[in-house]
């Protein structure tokens, strides 16, 4: 059996885990306390960073990128990096638009600093860096909203890695509660498609133990 | 003609110069001062960073994953993304480790701090991350060595965009004089035949208007 080490509410993750599943590829779940830097884990990845990917027959994957061009290429259908290579480049423009940008602009601020410094026991959440998330987050929902307004998904016609990348960031930030969808219709039209997808399913059925997500995290019509 | 913009001492930019003059695909520069956020450079690129490659039939694309893994569609000799899946995830592992980690740790804290900043005259380098980054380099070439004591390349028997991805930080690093060579054998070694590579040419011939290299920077023989 494949073995994913995650964490919860890492986007990073959660991507892989979306990509497996929109694959039918099977896969268990272990959770990796990344802060222990757990020396059997650092030999797997030097990076000490979820997620890892072990194949059944024992290799090692690490880094989310690495790892879905890896099942993309093992795995081609569905295809879910565009059907030609100027298609797959504004795939992966918006991979890394959501992975890098959003990631610093809206994740860290509001999922690491309300959730991982409360589940690291890192500190309180720095005040400055949630008003900013929230700040920042109506830009990206709006640059969604464009890109659906000229297109089926984000990338194209189809249904890509682009858009998982996106969903994985915005559920994480929508277990917290910030994502204010009821002002961003658009954005919020995608995000129902998306997470009507089987693919969604088990994100939206994760749950941290002691933290609960809102009752609109999981519900296809929130 | 392909036109690439670009801006000097962009380790990303360096990355995909490198992977055209590999591919042996021509292609012209154009500095692209980011700074101005010009109208006609966001339309290209909302992001609004370098690089960005312009195809001869006016296709446009945006992010250096993007970029290199196109090239790499479209030109696959030589390949530089490993000989099957498993060898690619290993090269990306490593891309990813030098495009954020060393990123993170050893060019945005050298290389920005002295140069950039200067550039664009956004105030004084900051001791304390300059120090943090001349720590962490030491780090990074001991794990250098540990890879090429162990295979030929940094992610296996070939030559790949791993090497490249590194050699680009290098070798904005080392255009700050700032790598430490002579405590580094294995390293050395290996940039030594990076450096020697006709698709490195290029790089070594770069000098900043009023800022030129130290003398052992373009030097085969450092």
């Amino acid at each position: 059996m494949r073995t994913l080490y995650h964490l919860w509410l890492s986007p990073f993750c959660r991507k892989v885990r979306i990509v497996l599943a929109e694959k039918r590829l099977e896969f268990e779940m272990a959770v990796e306390p990344v802060w222990e830097r757990r020396d059997a884990f650092l030999a797997m990845n030097p990076a000490g960073e979820v997620p890892v990917l072990v194949e059944p027959d024992g290799a090692i994957l690490a880094h989310s990128t690495a790892i879905c061009e890896y099942i993309e290429a093992i795995q081609p259908q569905p295809g879910l990096t565009g059907r030609d290579p100027l298609a797959g480049a504004e795939v992966r423009r918006l991979v890394a638009w959501f992975d890098e940008r959003f990631n610093w602009e809206v994740t860290e601020n509001l999922v690491t600093e309300k959730i991982m410094k409360r589940v690291l026991g890192t500190g309180q959440p720095d005040s400055n860096a949630i008003r900013a998330g929230l700040k920042n987050i109506h830009y990206h929902l709006d640059y969604i909203g464009y890109l659906v307004d000229r297109r089926t998904w984000l990338a194209g016609a189809d249904f890509s890695l682009a858009d998982i990348a996106a969903a994985a960031h915005l559920s994480c930030v929508d277990y917290v509660g910030d994502v204010p969808w009821d002002r961003h219709e658009q954005a919020k039209d995608w995000y129902a498609r998306v997470k009507s997808r089987p693919s969604f399913r088990a994100i939206l059925a994760d749950s941290l133990p002691g933290l609960p997500p809102p009752k609109a995290y999981a519900d296809l019509d929130f």
